[in-house]
């Protein structure tokens, strides 16, 4: 740990920590966020909750854990990665795996029949971290969705929409949208032999083939998930199909296997509307339609995306860097950024919560997209050099008193008045927490914050009424400023801000 | 639950919940925030943090859970409502029960010498729930802490000003901050003869006087807590002091037990040179110096204070309500709001880290304030009617298509286009889900979502290439609208959109 590493020798003298020994470190997989990165961070979101509500979404807040039972059976495989907390005497609880499955429980819960929502909250999963790559413990989703029963394919296409422009208003542009349909894939696996019970075990296998290569998924789905050689072979001709919308439409559409499938057929009809309404939408260009694409979570039911860039992908030479790494905390060397967005329809996940609470059934469609934070955080810091234009403060005044002699107070209680006066009229000003200070630490203090303006109390000049108002900054350094009545400062001071 | 008492029959039939049984609930102590609620209490976000950045503070943030040795001793007989994670392998960790403990940890871990920090996030406290008096398990706190070392009583005087704009900003007037000195009342402990290991929990005892009489306290003092009877009293003659800081400090500087003991005289000078501070920032006619209060916290070592409404304090049955209380769940009959800010300063909690890190010594003294969002924001919903002007959306645009017979198709993605061209222009637009929805429906659409302005597709007008954009609201009913040029759309709507 960081602490160890810091008192190497005290650690091996005692053998053991001693009972005072305290790691000040923040627990595995999280980090504080210091005040340059929430600049960006807070940009971040606002970008994303001005695009949410441009597109007629709504904000609500759920609690950080849910009843455990809520979270139950809804994330297949990854459900071992679930944050319990500790039974202190009441109910089961655990920490939130995602925001999705709390709006749905939100949304039976409350009879809802239709909601745009948006949510931008912290979400936990026990994952191998990757902290240089923004793959944490803790992190935020920013989330949209819609539920609500509607024409086919209209919001899905909207929320494609909303991905694309998220990411473009982020300035991130090198981006694809691989795109799959769930009932296509569950189709196929319906062809190659795949009986039902076994489905999602071997669409969990299918979903690391971004991570490995076929003859490794092939494996885990004849060995270790028990299907015939051929099956394998069946699903493997498909899962490398991939092109644009048209490209691949074109190729399942003349597929009799496709075609002759239900699930497949009606997933094949989705596909084919949705195209023109990505048309409408602009965003053709960038959607990948990848039949590999399956992801993890049980509860997707149609269409399935997930937006990467480059960094998504792990180092060709992953799996001998995986063999060879020593450290079990942080897997950024051997892995990628991963998706930088996610989501997909899931039209069953509120009337699975609707019945087992026994209310009456309720069919609410729901489609969705997330974006992870931090990995946006980690490309767009990457990137630009946009800290070096971070403003430390949102300072705008510096408030200082110049003076000396045997009888200088200092003016601190004069100084706090003309503060106090200038926060009333909600501008943002500082002064030194000093009784005396000099002038250049008063300076040093107002250029450290970023502060464009002093208004300064000089010795004799503020026991005729009058305050000194000058622009800081070098460019500035000859400038004197000009004096003003003490009894219109703030008019002046908003004046001269305006200029600024 | 409330889940139960849905399904009464149910349960009642099967004797136990079924498999699938799942309570549809947030845990005890908990909440949702719906859309209408959020408005209020962003808005509270955004009056605090302004108001933060205006003296001068940045953000930061810190993970939600913290290593469980981090929170261990340092909040007295409360830590028992910490919440603990499971033990599922790895480090033992706990929801922060505070943003005090974490802002420490994180100024030593960082060599950070002074910081004026913001932090708006949630804590967690295993207490009694209050729910319609806003006292939750899971809570937002905004707090703003100055940490670094300064001239006397400078930055407590800033904080307390924070603590009255804060209030007074958000419309909350009838308030006062109820303020005691530590060291004042460790004095106090001394002169009536407390020994030194017994004050934290003698001060935990006298800290309960604004929910209990005296009498209770008192056998809690001498019963419970093994003082003498003349202990006690000479205890309550001290803490039934209150008044204005000049009276206060006016009786206690002729007090000559005060005088004669070191840390009750410090204590005094530093309200002496406080009483200076609060006149500069106008706060001191809501200061109310009451040697009462004691906080619980084990970590403040010098000003202490929170500010009470009436609404703050219990009811005057509340003993009586308590005993007949049959829920356990919500303690909301017998219990007040509570304080609503509260705060101190704390002079050794940084140095506590670095030390027991194994840092050399930092010194870094901290005063601050937490301002309780959810009490707050239960004091702002009973007091206005604010839900009745909230917009639901930020929605400027509905873009609707009128038209009939035959052959008319809605014009859906001809919808998706326009709608996609005011997107791309930042303005916020909805249109309807739907191929072909009459023109009643699309009105009452764009009437729920609050959208000033309808976008319309005439069926013969928009093959002409024009548009119409018409003003919506019941006084604009016989408004046609304009024609405007399709290619024209978002400057048109840009324009109009000024003029509402």
């Amino acid at each position: 740990t960081a602490a160890a590493a810091a008192h190497p020798n005290h650690n091996k003298k005692h053998g053991k920590k001693s009972k005072l020994q305290v790691s000040l470190k923040t627990p595995k997989g999280t980090k504080d966020w210091a005040d340059s990165d929430m600049v960006i961070r807070e940009a971040i979101f606002s970008t994303l909750s001005n695009l949410f509500k441009r597109h007629g979404a709504v904000t609500i807040d759920t609690p950080v854990f849910e009843l455990r039972e809520i979270l139950a059976g809804k994330y297949g495989e990854d459900s071992k990665l679930i944050y319990n907390l500790e039974d202190q005497g009441g109910e089961l609880t655990s920490l939130r795996y995602d925001l999705t499955v709390p709006f749905a429980r939100y949304v039976a819960m409350n009879n809802i029949q239709n909601i745009k929502r948006f949510h931008i909250a912290k979400v936990y999963r026990r994952d191998q971290p990757a902290m240089t790559k923004g793959r944490m413990r803790e992190f935020y989703q920013c989330d949209i969705d819609f539920a609500g029963a509607y024409e086919s394919m209209v919001p899905d296409a909207e929320i494609l929409s909303v991905l694309v422009e998220g990411l473009t208003s982020l300035g991130i542009h090198d981006f694809k949208v691989k795109l799959n349909h769930r009932k296509i894939l569950d189709g196929i696996f319906a062809i190659a032999g795949v009986a039902e019970e076994d489905v999602r075990k071997i669409s969990s296998a299918v979903d690391k083939l971004d991570k490995q290569p076929w003859d490794v998924v092939k494996k885990e789905i004849t060995v270790e998930k028990g299907q015939t050689e051929e099956t394998a072979n069946k699903i493997g001709e498909y899962v490398k199909l991939n092109g644009s919308l048209q490209e691949v439409y074109g190729i399942l559409s003349q597929d009799e296997a496709i075609l002759g499938n239900e699930l497949a057929k009606q997933g094949l009809d989705d596909i084919k509307t949705l195209m023109g309404y990505a048309d409408s939408f602009e965003i053709s260009k960038f959607i990948s339609f990848d039949l590999s694409l399956a992801r993890g979570l049980d509860y997707y039911t149609g269409l399935i995306y997930e937006a990467v860039t480059e960094a998504s992908a792990p180092p060709e030479n992953a799996h001998e860097l995986k063999k060879k790494s020593k450290s079990a905390d942080d897997a950024s060397e051997y892995v990628g950024v991963g998706s930088i967005a996610a989501g997909g329809r899931y039209d069953n996940l509120v009337n699975m919560f609707a019945q087992a609470s026994g209310k009456k059934s309720a069919q609410i469609p729901c489609v969705g997209i997330s974006f992870g934070v931090e990995r946006l955080f980690s490309l767009i810091k990457q990137r630009t050099h946009l800290t070096d234009k971070i403003k430390p403060t949102a300072t705008q005044v510096y408030v200082m008193a110049f003076g000396g002699g045997k009888d200088w107070t200092g003016y601190l209680p004069e100084r706090m008045k003309v503060a106090k006066q200038l926060w009333n009229a909600g501008i943002e000003t500082e002064y030194v927490y000093k009784a005396k200070a000099n002038p250049r630490k008063q300076f040093d203090a107002a250029e450290k914050c970023g502060a464009p303006l002093a208004v300064i109390l000089g010795k004799e000049e503020y026991l005729e009424g009058k305050l000194r108002i000058k622009r800081l900054g070098p460019e500035f350094a000859d400038d004197d400023g000009e004096l003003v009545d003490a009894t219109n400062i703030v008019e002046a001071v908003q004046t001269k801000l305006g200029e600024v």
